[in-house]
């Protein structure tokens, strides 16, 4: 039985195409330097936006077609599953990702919700093993449910804190079943709604000692995954302790945690807290904690998460640059965190967006590895900073100089600004936008 | 001579006082709890602000009357500094704050500046010495010079990395001779306008080796006041490093220099940051790094820092119960950073401006006072908490157990949420705001 | 039967009263100018957000703990009738408004929703009749259901504009019946996702097209309350055509309605188009287009609409200061379109937001009405502009000059400005809000 | 003489040059459609920002390096008029824009004023003469000097109110005597500080009238050129009463301006609104308001006007395609109104902005030109709407049907609702980008 019946796998059709099932700029087998483009973009499918997304709004209901909307339960969950692989094999993604209550329904009991699980993993695996697909990463949902209100790991009561390190622990053991290569944690609910009822300090000790619990967990069973966290400032807190990939750090640094996690970062969450994707990416990078990847966009217009699909080629050419400069994203991937509009509302459109989306970051991965093959950006930025190289600039960098001796060094220097060019690089780069074959 | 001849020493006149130039709530030796108000808010007046500000804007010339506008170069300094202690004096506050450009012009080399600020010190101490009024901090100011343009620490170039080393050595030195308690860096250039030509890594290095050889520098001289970096998210570049005081945070951390540096908090910065005022000091204070106060407010619909006085009494009363908490702000305080708006262009707009401000922060401090006395919030704080005392929850909170205790503690508990009670919260404090005395 | 069983009448107790369920400065026969404090403010509850909301968020289930919960179908919209008259009777509201969908459920058929419809208005009309309460104004609820999703006065589809034009049809008879003394038009679906594949002034046309028939129609059953557009900027659409006060009033005049329409001006719409409160109602005020107020706040760090119930004394204060100079709202009032916090989930806390809004409001009021009693603004500004009173100023005023006289005039002149003094009003607001009894 | 000796004339050489001085995009003779590129577009340099920006901003003292610099007074005003059209001439711009205050300079009188431009006006004339440059628009600066503090057509001081007449009927003899194609008011302090000392309805009355004597003005003189607003919703002022292009067409309604005058639309500005820049267009061109565009583009993630060179494809693709629709932009054109960033001071910086900035035009224009060719959209759009054709749909937009029709209509009617395939249409634009030659 097929969901998609009239829809056969999408194929590259280059540029020209006009069917729109069909890759114009991703062509998964083309080596980009040293590798397949597949194999540098580590897509993956997000099980809730594709498969389980209703269309639902702050002020609309449900608009959403699904051809499993019929089944209801485990049946539904059994469907969604065989849809969810029919799709991504038809897409041609490596990977997927899930939350608990994405994959299984939540039982009565947290008992019941475990037995559910345990009744659809087997169905997952053989799914990954008969379709080659892998595990990006699984997380515990611990912001739907009404019990989460005030925090998971962060709430003011420990009965909804035990509970969450019992979701966690199910998904770690879950994780090591099924191979996944990260584990996530966005902390939805971890944050406040009002201040003048909170104790941030004990909340974040709470959460940290959580984290060191859930690292011991992950030794105990052998699950070697990547731990990731993924920041986003806001919403549907008004602020969430993970604000951004700085206050992570920040965060991590404080507890000790700073080896064990990296950072899962979504472009959406990027601009909502003021700063660009690329900068998130840059950031993580220098700071060695560039894990993965949640690639969407939003609508800086827009004041909430629209998580749609990536679509501009300019983020994506950023994107992929600084994860060129990673060396790639070691277990992470690009995970597709995004749902078609509320009006795309028909099955086509999941392909649609998918479409799109792996397209957008194909360019993006081929002008951003054009641009480093031809040091565009690099001779640039080692021009403006070649004093550094020689003398005083040298002895800044290596830190053996001091105040005596800069002061002295400022006396006779004669300082010459040189134009950093912002407009010729931004003309430089549409050429390389438009050009790159 | 006088440059207010017209106005009197500021005094107290209660809340019925129609009189513009007097106190309706700031009575400065009342005591508010164990301590004088005077001594709780440690106000200090900003010498840029009010003193060199012109009331230029992108769009305006400047607009600003100044009785001491017709003087130039040395003599303008020394009539700015005459000015500036007798409004010190008169508006009562304790504290003033400056950067080197404020109090002495720039000279036409860095040795000519350097003697500016030579001439203009003694000037300086001799006022405070016959006035009583002490320096809260002073600092280097690397950003409005166009040798800055590209940063100063951050500089792509080691001479004006040089030059910024001589300028703060100076200013510590200044600190040292005038008594100052804290030492501010505010960052203003020291972030990027575009990462395309940027290596933020390379950057962030070279800042903080510039801290550590301040810090060198200060324990060699014997200046013994608190370092403090001062956080802003952008303006007048695109993004500065220290964007908010979780940023700088995990910067001072990954450096080492967490014990070393504390943070000054502006109120306009913060919420251009996206965070409230009340969180950026309570984050500072649960993580123990409260320095000082930037004492304005921002307008929340304009994208840019206006640096209004602050008049609002929730956003002071939410500050001083922080800060409350916090056993006070040490070596830190209240400091105006604040202008005058643009039209508010006559001399007396300046006493206007500190008036509003410092009645707002001492009702503040009354009300915050009040509620703290009352335990208004810390009684429902420690209901909220109250599971965290006993059993699996002191387990929690002492790190003393695991995910297998914590999972068989979930299968057995019954989750009861407690409504948080925002809305009756925020009642109540529309009633201290009201019925505090 | 009562569904708040241990909840009396909400009584005035004054400022110092700490029952949470007593007003503290809401006194409803209390004299101000010359009206009783009901009279002006003519509260009103909103059915949606007390009766109806579950508290779902983009992340979350519902949370809310309503008694009326076990009911389904025509049953639990009958129990939630007897629930809102209790509500409304013991919080002491004059006044309700309602959506179509909230008061009776949709039926499989149109002709079944307006059936249910005609089952439940004559037991609200009994409630109205027995307790006093009156109809503010209802609406047809055109956004929720997925028909709409594409819009429904500027939908795509003429089947889903005549379904639209049903609806507000019978809303119209509904309003009539019940004596409602406007009618609004909230277009929550009308604007835009994606202005690529939208026409939008054939939407546009339709809209105005739409809006002509309903006055007809209410001209033709007798239906005399007020038609109100309610503007808000965006959200759920991307772009919602009436953006603000001034985009209403663009369409309306374009279309000849400008006459047979007022503005219902949200705060938390305000504040989400970059407008202040008092701004949008300013700008109405002087357009003669101020129809009516859904009395709420937002979270000016929040990117969407958060619909508070209103506590910030200032907004209350300049609101009711426009409000005062417009006369009072005519048929219009202050509706709560406000909804608990997520967290506050518990049926007293909508005694709670009630209580803490009517207090607002009521504080707003005294301070304005104080500040007009004193002239303390209007003195203000008859002396800024006194110089329109004479010669050439008094000229421009009345349209007899011209450029030629003007610059003569401004050949001689000898311009001198004068401090707006922003400074020093605000500081006087400041004593209002404290000292006004 | 040359300011600018080491640069040619601007040409032509495609996409693959690697030459800076080049165009790769922007091919002035070559026709799309019926016309040449350089007809579509009608780029304009803007005075202000290329000829006497100096590179200061609120942190920061001027940067630009000018080889006019050492001039001064009237010198340095016609060293500027001969650099301007220098660079207008190598640039290959038709047309040029400018205020009062960019060509002469501010005297010691109005008297003064005039007369500098007295002797300048002669000079641009030449200039224009001899090279063929048309002069789009001028203007008169209202918002920099002090005494337009609190306004200037909108100013509480009649005083003010007549020297703006002054300097608008100056402007407008200008426009005649240069045969400006069009006459700009951008009300940079037309808005208040504060609301609180001011009065909104007598301000725009004022302002009314000021534009009716204008037009009166300009009728007098036969100027027949089109009178635009550029609207900006704040920034100097907390507050501009042309907040967006929606709001301007209701002031113009009001006030019987609408067929007087149009707008001049600037990218920026219409993001600071909140608005795309297309949809600004749109809403324009449906109204029949479009006027002229301001080519610029901003940071959507700074509050703030920076005024930068147009480089995004998708946004000028997204404007071509309004203009298109539009039939060309009449008397109006692109004017640069952009400037080089801080740290692009070198005058070769000039050269690469406005490059840039017309090669992502002309793109824009290629590429909108190329979907206008396909119907790429406007198929999707008349499919969309088709059930507007016939029957009740037609009704509906003839105006010829009724609520009593409608409703009857919608008892029978079967809605089903169609995707709008947003991610499918984004997905075409990018192939668009990338695939029109
Ligand atoms: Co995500
Ligand atoms: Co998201
Ligand atoms: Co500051
Ligand atoms: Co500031
Ligand atoms: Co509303
Ligand atoms: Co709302
Ligand atoms: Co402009
Ligand atoms: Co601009």
């Amino acid at each position: 039985m097929s969901y998609f019946p009239d829809i056969s796998n999408v194929q590259f059709e280059g540029g020209q195409s006009s069917n729109p099932f069909a890759f114009k700029y991703y062509n998964p087998e083309q080596t980009i330097g040293n590798q397949k483009m597949k194999d540098w973009l580590r897509f993956s499918v997000a099980y809730w936006h594709t498969f389980t997304l209703d269309g639902a709004d702050p002020f609309g209901a449900p608009t959403m077609q699904r051809p499993w909307d019929h089944y209801t339960g485990m049946d539904l969950a059994k469907a969604r599953a065989d849809a969810a692989f029919e799709f991504i094999d038809k897409i041609g993604a490596e990977y997927f990702c899930f939350h608990d209550v994405d994959v299984a329904p939540e039982g009565n009991s947290l008992k019941e919700s475990q037995q559910n699980l345990d009744a659809i993993v087997p169905i997952l695996k053989e799914h990954m093993k008969s379709s080659g697909t892998k595990l990006l990463w699984n997380t515990a949902n611990m912001f739907v449910h009404p019990r989460f209100m005030h925090g998971a790991a962060t709430s003011n009561d420990p009965d909804v804190y035990a509970y969450s390190a019992a979701k966690v622990k199910k998904q770690l053991e879950i994780a090591k079943e099924l191979g996944a290569e990260n584990y996530v944690f966005w902390g939805g609910r971890e944050g406040y709604e009002s201040l003048l009822n909170t104790d941030m300090g004990f909340e974040l000790d709470n959460l940290a000692n959580f984290y060191h619990m859930a690292l011991d967990y992950a030794k105990e069973i052998g699950f070697n995954g990547q731990f990731l966290i993924e920041p986003k400032p806001k919403e549907p807190t008004k602020h969430q302790y993970d604000y951004d990939t700085a206050s992570a750090y920040a965060f991590l640094q404080k507890y000790g945690l700073q080896n064990d996690f990296k950072i899962n970062i979504e472009a959406n969450h990027a601009t909502l807290a003021g700063h660009s994707f690329e900068h998130e990416l840059h950031y993580a990078r220098v700071n060695g904690i560039l894990g993965s990847v949640d690639a969407n966009q939003g609508d800086l217009l827009l004041g909430w998460d629209t998580d749609e699909f990536p679509t501009d080629i300019y983020a994506a050419t950023l994107a992929m640059y600084e994860i060129l400069k990673n060396g790639g994203l070691g277990s992470g991937g690009l995970n597709f965190d995004a749902k078609v509009r509320r009006t795309s509302f028909e099955p086509n459109d999941l392909f649609h967006g998918h479409v799109v989306g792996m397209d957008t970051f194909a360019l993006g991965l081929k002008i951003a590895h054009k641009m480093l093959e031809d040091n565009a950006l690099e001779n640039i930025i080692s021009e403006r900073y070649q004093g550094f190289q020689t003398d005083i600039g040298q002895k800044i960098v290596q830190g053996t100089t001091s105040f005596h001796e800069l002061e002295k060094h400022a006396h006779q220097a004669k300082i010459k600004n040189v134009s950093g060019h912002n407009e010729m690089i931004r003309g430089m780069i549409n050429q390389y936008i438009r050009e790159t074959d």
